[in-house]
């Protein structure tokens, strides 16, 4: 999974922040917060967590779908970039 | 796009299916109809277009991306099918 | 469904926009054309149907869930109000 | 936030559920693990975080939104009951 190992950092990263919201999230259940500021975090963390759903799929693609993502000179690798753009209003 | 050419009439149709619920919405609004019944019409018809979508990008991958689909056997058409599946979840 | 008849022009021109690339749709599949320019056309359809739908679900709230809009001052409508925020960010 | 009183030991266990896959994710993540797993699991968090925002938004819904859910009788609360069937789309 090279598409990880170079940017492995950012992605912990990531998920460590999705995490840190959904502990928000609980902390604000256990306290009877304000239900609106739960509702917000969460959301928060969806949108996270479908960027990041994004951003791995999109590795998937160029790293283990296409031959040759460096170099897409082949009709199998422009139909996957154009498959990413297609993609990519799914997780905006 | 032979995906499309083998199934024309079946992806035709439900686009078709779809238009008629749009049109069934632009009446409603026009005849000041109830709002509830508009909603769930645009509702069906929004579950009608995400599986549109999902049935033609899969007929993407298998036919423009991958490169033999109907036997699979290099580690990027293996990719590719292991995209599908996770890609199921976006359409259901 | 005053919410309606008041924006109702802008209403109905917002679904014939989504019928036209629905059609547009229709005739490119049926002249088997470039499966990606498809693909394209019908993310811009469900862009427009996800817009329309959080148009009518905040009609909906403003005009027939909440009390009083214009002058929300009810702990409900309050709560109505955040309801619409939270809910943004599913049509965006 | 009496509906997240009610059930909050649920809630909390949903939020620890989605927690304990993001934090496999971050494991396989670390230890370079295959693709389509992380992808997986990440689809689940995903599902568990969509079904957990669908039940808080209900609750608001019920508990501050409306004036007598547990017996609707005016035209807001029955309009919300209806905008409660409509979202469930968004969140299944």
């Amino acid at each position: 999974m090279s598409h990880v190992i170079e940017n492995k950092k950012k992605l912990v990263s990531r998920i460590r922040r999705i995490k840190g919201q959904l502990e928000a999230v609980e902390r604000s259940l256990e306290a009877d917060a304000d239900c609106f500021a739960v509702l917000q975090t969460l959301s928060a963390c969806r949108g996270g967590l479908n960027g990041l759903m994004g951003e791995l799929v999109e590795g998937h693609i160029t790293e283990h779908v296409m031959q040759n993502a460096r170099s897409p000179k082949s009709s199998q690798d422009k139909a996957a970039l154009e498959l990413i753009k297609v993609m990519k209003t799914y997780w905006k």
